[in-house]
């Protein structure tokens, strides 16, 4: 089985680390492949770093077809095109933000979610609230790291993240803490060990995902909200998207 | 690694094709054992039904960990007692409901339940709006069939099931179904292969997510809600569950 | 008239206290008898405990209906087992926590409720939520106490929920208290006398509304989701709960 | 006890059979009065007429406190003016609309609302969805009939309702049926007798209501939503509401 | 084009300051006429001041068709009586609190309400989700003042809100505030200033939209809910507002 | 005041009659200018194209501000981008499904909104769940038209509207209509002449409301969710993203 693990950001840093979670929970047989699109932004902060990755990621479905992947995975806690990239592929689809979410249903009654820079709380709990965990979501908080201080100065982070974490199960009553970021990844197993909760990143998640449910078979339902893009011309810098299209409607 | 899966109900022809069911998706290495409960009812289809069966569900959760199981599949459309059960151990615990909401959200957005005798309409719902899931199951389609009936007459059954499921696409807009019955998991493949969209059981959703949380090596949270229970005395006939909570808070 | 109260848990001076507050405050002519089950926990502060007692409630009922009681009462503040013991009569069937949300309704605007052990909090919110009164339930509040707390230190119980109770007026607005627990009853008077605010204790609120209920000669819809079990074979030491359905359906 | 009913519209023949109703389940000891406003619309089927209406309400609760009046019954079945009601006295104030909620939820799992013209199902949507029960009522169904037709053609007033409530049971799987206006009171009996589920009127059901408040010696929390209104100037034709305000303060 | 603002108090010195917040944004070629009732309360702080204002709001749209007003507009925010005031006329009517949260909504992700006394925070916060906005308004947030005090000591009402808000903005992540009084109207533009953020007062909002609408040339609905009141009688001092209703029908 | 209107689809044609229409309601000194971005999808019928339009929109806004345009709007029935959008600049930026929906709010109780092709149905439901409208808009109507449609054969396509339309009224009990498609702009009057109901069609709305919001001088708030995009690089074909965002902040 071939897993294409997509970073919606263009910094092949964090690609890498991401890769490096997925490898360390995949399966044998299992194959990995962690990739950023050609074009975006560096990170993803903001409903403007927001849409102008999600291009990308569609992309990078559209090419994981024509190299035979079983099932991709979006690696941004925003989950950025999951939709549309859903629209473009039988293969299933996987947001590591639903995938947390639904494992942590699992394991514990009520979570928080503890994610990056303030601003980005609006556009976390308008998913968490589409996705319809809204009461099983006590709390998402937010910190003063920006996604790219993982890679600067990893032990800062991690201090900060235990704080915050720490603050959740105190004020929130949080069973559980979901990192709200894919760079947290490497930090789960420290947290989870020192606050005696499940701590749960989202790659890893997605992957176990993704391999159960390319072996139940199951492939994404073509029948009305995910069927494929219609046919049609896209313009300018965008032209590719069009004649993809057409790709995708032949392979129905 | 081996997970048990408990067949609330008592009739054991059920238990048995609930555990091919199973077997038939788990992995090289995956020990499938399925259980019925010791007392209880020979079917599921009330709330009556569902407290006398809950019972020896948690029994069976806590035989199992003497036993050295690594998971625990509630196999019965309705999640009867999940709570409970995940109170009394460390091991994930799954229902079969749960699993199938899951997994129908990473491949449509959204879907119909199609289940037993009408009176399970409002506990379904319930069940479905406690999970979250209110929006994205768009209808609860209840039929003439009761639970062993499928045992007695599986193309009558299999024709009532077709039926109300091409109702559910037609005038629901189901992009997938859920087929809301342990004992309709041998009807999944022919289903789809029909309808076209996904058509998913639980067993075999529930059966693969715990193969992934069990391989993400996560337990339960035991902070607030999900805490072993507490020690205390019962009475008569239950006598036995106070011992099984002392038992529990040793292995703590 | 009379009303059967049941103690969904196995202590019996609970029992009995239970039994005084209901009969503090029935009309003559209004008859109240309180039991508890002959199986089941001492105590009820778990999920755990909730479905280990719901098979006892259940069976009180069926007795009951022998018995000639024209209501019954689940005194035990999460309501256990109420949809199905509803099924198995055609008189009516009241939980004390939703006996005090309709009280509560109808004296003031926002309340908050005030309970026992933190690990119940999920279980109350759970079943406000489904009674609908998620908007009106500013807060459940828990206290460090157990429920057998009550018996063995009643003052220092009664300071515990004094200080809780305060907290709700002064941080959550409570416009008034309602208590968790059939074992609060004895402290109502002396809480709502300090406050200034309705204190309300559940069992007497529910003995209130099942006169009322059964002075209009009003049973139990037998129309869809409450009709009587279906008639079945339970295996094991439930098998008596197959020929009591049995009864059921020859009482119709 | 002395219960006052208030008929919010002023034809003194609905106030009779209102009347009627509510002394048809009152216990002994219970002294029923029901009355109209001096003011305001000959029937309410509009916010226009519900806010017309509603002064007049107000007025009769101030003037019944002076009279020694235990409870008062808002009969009309949009309950208009409840709150404001709630706040000029410390007795309990109950709406109709609201009484039949509670009861039905004793006595089923859904319901449906069967009422006058179309044009309020809106406004009793609205209300059905602030009180919490906007899962619970299944449908709010309206019918061609004006609330004065039941005086004038009580037959076909009936038959209409009748054809109305079948469909509620046969479309809406509605286990019980809520009469949408105080004028249908003297229906219920022969509905429920030929549907054979419940069939509730809210007059009878908020004077048992009030009789079991008032039972319990509750009253209004004058805490914060409900306390008696601030003392100010009325302007106008309705300067006597200025004074009432200041009699109502010095009751406190 | 004229908007006729109606001060759903009858303190005439409000109704001139909210008259001139009305000039103030008004184009060229909009005239702006701001009355009150000739009956009701002196400022509204309650239910009964809310129900004891509508039929003074109602008359004046109904005297403002005579008198030919394009567009209405309630200033109190609270909306009160706005359903029915448009039930009596074809011209739009505005709530100053709905047109707040459209024009916030346009402006900030998330904002907080800052009104007067504590008491009517449930009135607002009932209206808010009514409205649908329960998720976009943070908080509602209360302070000491009473609607009169901004006259009486405009300065310290400043000081109370310029406090209350940076507390919104500092605990409840407000991105813009609005004034949740009619009065608060000539302290927006230095709290703006101060805070550096959207300051709404719901007056000149209500104003824009009214001018807009009209400009478009669109009525209200008379389909259903806002059909123009039935045709009938009322009773005594009310007696005119039967008269007005036939006077509407015949508009039609 | 020069509004631009962006149409995110490519194509024209339909620019231009989005143009026609906006200026059909502009006020004399209200300048409106009509784009299309220079890459993306010729129409927008699926989240496919939805997000890939998303990048032009923002570009469009972002030179917008250098060209000293006052207020933007994005016309699409889907909002695209609205959010990023709004980062990006001061200025308000206006989407036409909220426009519509806040004018319907003041005109009718509940509204249907009849649209493009079945697909989009989930993407319409999740926008109108998310902006708060869930219980006003009764019902989203899809139809077998494509965008583009409209341009080949207006006849056809105001006859396929006309019907969806006017079963809207009748099953729904719909008292407006939105139109869920800038290319339907051109029918709005005559289907509101036929049906008798307000037909609202979003780009006129707003403009409206663009030219509301700019004489109030309001600006987005910046304060935290839509504070400008952080300081960042970007990748490949969207370099200038990055250096866009540098000028945004100097802005400031």
């Amino acid at each position: 089985m071939k897993i294409k693990i997509i970073n919606p950001n263009t910094t092949l840093e964090m690609t890498e680390s991401i890769s490096a979670a997925g490898r360390s929970v995949a399966r044998q047989g299992t194959e990995i492949v962690a990739v950023s699109p050609s074009f975006g932004p560096a990170s993803i902060e903001s409903y403007y770093d927001e849409f102008l990755c999600a291009p990308g990621v569609i992309e990078e479905v559209r090419l994981g077809d024509r190299e035979g992947y079983d099932a991709y995975i979006v690696a941004c806690y925003g989950d950025p095109g999951l939709h549309a990239a859903r629209e473009v592929t039988l293969r299933p689809v996987i947001g590591i933000a639903e995938a947390s979410l639904y494992t942590a249903s699992i394991l514990a009654a009520r979570f928080s979610i503890v994610t990056v820079i303030p601003r980005i709380k609006t556009m976390l709990e308008e998913m968490v609230e589409n996705y319809g965990f809204g009461r099983k979501v006590v709390n998402v908080r937010t910190t003063p790291l920006y996604v790219l201080d993982v890679e600067k100065d990893p032990e800062g982070a991690l201090e900060t993240l235990r704080e915050e974490a720490r603050r959740a199960v105190a004020e929130d009553d949080a069973e559980a803490i979901l990192l709200g970021c894919a760079g947290f990844a490497e930090f789960a197993d420290e947290l989870e060990g020192e606050l005696g909760i499940p701590v749960l990143d989202g790659v890893v998640c997605a992957v176990k995902l993704a391999e159960a449910v390319v072996e139940l078979s199951k492939t994404t339902s073509k029948s009305k909200t995910y069927r494929f893009p219609e046919r049609k011309t896209f313009a300018g810098a965008f032209a590719r998207f069009g004649a993809e299209t057409a790709h995708a409607e032949a392979a129905e």
